[in-house]
């Protein structure tokens, strides 16, 4: 068994890591940032770093976890008032917020681009990151779908991707602006299709 | 003005240089590349390169340029058989084969992440390479909402956000197989929207 002052000095060096790996990708691009930077900000040896993660992607995408960790362990949760397009438009505009905001653009690019190169890396994204948020978003259709006001036959992966994956895309690319037009505008042609509703 | 034959061996050795790279990029990661290996691949100096590119990703999105400069400036069309739904399926198949083909999937990976993050290379792409491609794809949807099928009131650039986003974000980050199945749902979801048609 470790040793309980073992173990808290582990879990501070993991932190001390983590909140490092993520304050320098606010300072540096992510091609420059290194594990020896890493290290030398935390205050540990290189060592530690390549004994516990097997990538600086990996160390970022724990940093990620470390933050959603917040919530001790409750499920996330989207909206529910019973309005579905009006919670819709609330959580896309929140994630706008979220994705321009200085302290997380960066990281967030990092460990985007991290994923598009490396598949064990992504596997771990989507169970580990992405998996609950995403369950979150199918909870929130499915309640609409029980309550009629979703499709009874809709695929709720194929669903989530039609509200989340334009505006990934959108951001990723930066294929126009982040507007609260934009995000409203997708909602409701998501929910009602592009054909005329008669 | 520059000689004919100067002219010609510069064009050559163009060629030489983006051949190389995309060719390299199927060899090794992103990462890994270097103008250096560039260089040496297509027999110029390494100079030559630097003169010309801002930075490799600059190297890779021309190289891409090169591959589309087939159609001899002849504007890019969808197919319009008249059947919106038919044609989006088939056209969405076809990208699926591509984004998967081995020798374009890492050098799509490289420019689609490069992008992510040198905002001057996203707008190159977004007026070069992306925007000939996203007006064909409007121009088929103006078809359709000409043709009644779509609603008056669609906005184009939302509508062909929200068949080809999933489709882009599914792919970068392996949330998912892309398989017919996938691609057909997504169409057939697109146009119907997620609400109840009654």
């Amino acid at each position: 068994m470790t040793p309980p002052n073992t173990a808290r000095r582990r879990e501070t060096s993991r932190r001390a890591i983590l909140t490092a790996a993520f304050d320098l990708l606010q300072e540096v691009e992510y091609a420059k940032l290194s594990i020896e930077g890493i290290a030398a900000r935390a205050g540990v040896g290189k060592q530690t770093i390549y004994r516990w993660w097997p990538s600086k992607g990996a160390v970022v995408l724990d940093a990620f976890l470390m933050l959603s960790e917040g919530a001790e362990g409750e499920p996330i949760r989207l909206p529910d008032t019973g309005d579905l397009a009006a919670d819709l438009t609330e959580v896309l505009r929140a994630t706008v917020v979220e994705l321009t905001d200085a302290r997380y653009e960066q990281p967030m690019r990092a460990l985007a681009t991290e994923i598009a190169h490396d598949p064990e890396l992504a596997a771990t994204y989507a169970q580990r990151l992405d998996g609950p948020l995403r369950e979150a978003k199918r909870q929130r259709l499915r309640s609409a779908q029980l309550a009629g006001q979703l499709a009874d036959d809709l695929d709720l992966d194929v669903a989530v991707d039609l509200i989340w994956g334009p505006l990934f895309q959108r951001w990723l690319h930066r294929g126009g602006p982040l507007t609260t037009d934009y995000t409203d505008r997708l909602v409701a042609t998501a929910l009602d299709g592009l054909r005329p509703r008669r």
